[in-house]
């Protein structure tokens, strides 16, 4: 499986993902699942990918050709936020069609994929939008400003408790680990590198990028504050009775 | 949905289960999904239910005259908690099997159930057992001492820090409900009240019960303290730099 996930607070956006794939557990792989479009002072656009590893690998190639090559339509040139997704949604879903339609049988396998597609065009509001393997598309809304692909319950508390429009930029990205850190530890399908990439409003420059491995020395001391925080945090808190005695009947 | 979760401890047992059911969005109720089989002195057995509401009402139905009308196999004279969860996978096989016969037509609605069945029984020792909808079963290891049904990611990655067979019993039954409380915030299929009962090794007695509504006093207590706890601890964290400068590429 994959995490990703994408935050829009006021002063910016943050997206994040994990690196591991796998077809069953014998082929376990490291992969990047997070792509960037930037044309600084124009345009800084990040797609994070979750599905069929053919897929993903198969519209990103696209995506690259088309915006290397020039031709329309591509993230180059979509002139709208709302354009890349759509474009990016069409991409998907004829690689999708074009996969069960060439096989020589029908397999059952899920060629589907599910991308965030996030970032900024110049003189617009920057944005992340959720592209479903169909090629329908929803953005985030003022009061859930996050979005995630993947293995997305295991870290979704944190995100419900801490992230707002209001978050800093740098507070955000500090619960995008946190969630994905609390991901890779219940579930072993998610793993590391974690990729963090953020982006100022307004800067159109590409940002701020790192894949933290597990032994970073920033993302260790981080999971390590976490970690006794939530005990320490966990001791103090008062008990239930338990007594027989003030038991309830129902 | 529904989440329930049973923890085995070397001072006993905690059992924790949300209350809401729903089919669809437009037919949500509050039904119990805790049902407690005691003979003091003699046997103490718990079942929590999740799944088809039809087939958990019709199984505890069952097990409820077994128990009752003394009949045999029963959870009042299975002999040991291996052979209670046997009888408990043959009562819910044989009623999900009878749905899907003397239904008129192929209707594709899933009849399935999934239960978690522990306790004790004189002179052995206690357990939790995950009855699976095909009638097989599973049982807690001594390094993953928990078991959870229904919507079990939320409050997974709390139970995977906290718990291990060591942990006092009141602090076991304290992250129970922390682990319901978190997938109430992330989930609104799960809701209160939140029923517990704890079960103090040897006792033989029914031990400790309680549904707490949500304006419990000590729950709403537990929650804030958790809220504000993680609020504080988050805002201790130290951030990633996201300094432009110090990015890498890749």
């Amino acid at each position: 499986m994959t995490y990703c996930l994408a935050i829009a607070v006021e002063q910016g956006l943050v997206f994040a993902s994990d690196s591991r794939t796998h077809a069953g557990v014998d082929q376990v792989s490291i992969y990047s699942k997070m792509h960037k479009y930037a044309r600084a002072g124009e345009r800084n656009l990040v797609v994070l990918s979750a599905g069929n590893l053919a897929t993903t690998q198969g519209v990103v190639r696209r995506l690259d050709r088309d915006w290397f090559d020039g031709v329309e339509p591509s993230l180059a040139t979509a002139p709208t936020l709302e354009d890349a997704a759509e474009y990016l949604g069409d991409v998907s879903v004829a690689l999708q069609r074009r996969s069960v339609e060439q096989a020589a049988q029908h397999s059952g396998l899920a060629v589907e994929a599910t991308f965030i597609i996030g970032g900024q065009v110049k003189g617009q509001a920057p944005g992340i939008y959720l592209v479903y393997p169909q090629g329908n598309f929803i953005t985030a809304s003022p009061l859930h400003p996050f979005l995630q692909i993947g293995e997305a319950k295991y870290g979704k508390p944190i995100l419900d408790r801490i992230v707002s429009r209001q978050l800093p930029l740098d507070r955000a990205a500090t619960c995008a680990l946190i969630s994905i850190d609390s991901t890779m530890r219940s579930n072993l399908s998610v793993g590391p590198p974690v990729e963090l990439l953020s982006y100022e409003r307004d800067s159109l420059e590409p940002g701020y990028y790192h894949a933290f491995e597990a032994q970073d020395p920033y993302f260790a001391s981080l999971r390590d504050a976490w970690r006794d925080g939530l005990q320490q945090l966990f001791d103090q808190l008062p008990a239930p009775p338990l007594d027989p005695a003030s038991s309830t009947t129902r």
